[in-house]
């Protein structure tokens, strides 16, 4: 944790500096790609054009993806590079609030970026880091791109996929999983797959989800049931198209 | 001019495949940092929301740069390290069209850079690269940002500056220089600051002025003077924004 040391939080330019800070981190560390860079900079113009903040809306999502997490039987949060990067402590945090298990998943696969990703998510308090295992592949991708844990994503019923790149939504969807795909961009493939697309900056949203976890730890099935139906995901996607369009 | 031997002109993503390999070219040579690919994926979302093609306001836009190049005393072509690896053949050919002399200027100067981004413009067929001698100072900048050529951007009195930070914009502005900015987000302040701003990607843009520039060779002073008087820089602000914001 001595990444947040030098930004004091009330900084007005937090949020971007300590991205900045992680992203340089995970370069440093082998974890973030060169595509990881470029996709962090489309994402840093749609947060740009959504004002830098999680609308109502999201916020909904984030609360629906908490409730979905504590409904599932066996529910995995997908990490890749720029999760890592950005939110390797918030996304253990997730997991120890909801049960999830976390599971390293690259669209650029090699075993030396997996191993100094699972390295890192365990500095940050990560205890069971699935994905190198591999043992199973997602009908319908290729090869490299398909493989995952049997018992990681392969088995899970839910799955959180940050970041994802649409095919493998997709092929996940396929399987028949209920899938959260946190995305800055409402217009992509992979929030549009998703029973719960959340459409905000990770960085907001990871922790943001994990405080909805927090809230709803003591509801019962009925009501995180109720939280999942009346959850609206053609409006949280219209709306963030709207705040792009029209602010 | 091996980079483009493998995409065949006709692919359907020929400029998507040839901005990633120039990219990906870049980042090998030395040329491309990482706040660079962060850029790029920066432009590539608002590229996205422009539809990925020149705007017919862009285009008027790109017809009165290469009019103000064609009338300037002494233009002078600034080149950073993504404007290199983008479009390293287009630059020097524009610079042969106009008459311009090309600089290269970074944002984050370190002499490796500066010579591996000189020599990259000298194998497009660059022969006289400024930016090496760093024997003046743009007013107002901190010492290493404001480093340029005292027979080079110093002395000219336009300056095309692609994909520029908006503290430098400002100040080039401040020394009286007409500047031509070339961006993608028509909200970013540099392209506000800018006599002639050009929204449109950097790959399209460089080659469509020089094609202005041929076209408008042999046309009179008063032909130029006129479309650069005629030019409305609010109006292509304006429709880029009316682009990205209503499609």
């Amino acid at each position: 944790m001595t990444d947040e040391v030098e930004i004091p939080e009330d900084h007005p330019r937090y949020q971007s500096l300590l991205t900045r800070h992680r992203i340089e981190e995970g370069v440093e560390k082998g974890i973030t790609s060169k595509q990881g860079l470029i996709a962090e900079g489309r994402g840093e113009s749609f947060d740009y054009l959504l004002g830098e903040e999680t609308l109502p809306s999201a916020d909904a999502a984030e609360r629906a993806a908490a409730a979905q997490l504590l409904l599932a039987e066996h529910a995995v949060l997908s990490v890749n590079g720029n999760v890592a990067a950005l939110v390797p402590g918030e996304t253990v945090a997730l997991a120890e609030a909801t049960g999830a298990d976390i599971e390293v998943n690259l669209f650029g696969r090699t075993e030396e970026r997996m191993r100094a990703i699972a390295d890192h998510l365990r500095e940050h308090g990560a205890t069971n880091v699935k994905g190198l295992a591999a043992d199973a592949r997602i009908p319908g991708l290729e090869h490299e791109r398909g493989k995952v844990d049997e018992d990681g994503i392969y088995d899970a019923d839910v799955v959180l996929v940050p970041l994802e790149d649409g095919d493998r939504a997709e092929a996940l969807g396929e399987m028949g999983k209920t899938e959260i795909v946190i995305d800055l961009n409402p217009l992509s493939r992979s929030p549009r797959t998703a029973a719960i697309p959340i459409i905000d900056n990770i960085i907001r949203a990871v922790p943001n989800v994990t405080e909805h976890a927090r809230d709803l730890a003591d509801a019962s099935r009925d009501e995180l049931e109720a939280i999942v139906a009346d959850f609206d995901r053609e409006a949280v996607l219209d709306d963030a198209e709207r705040a792009i369009r029209d602010v």
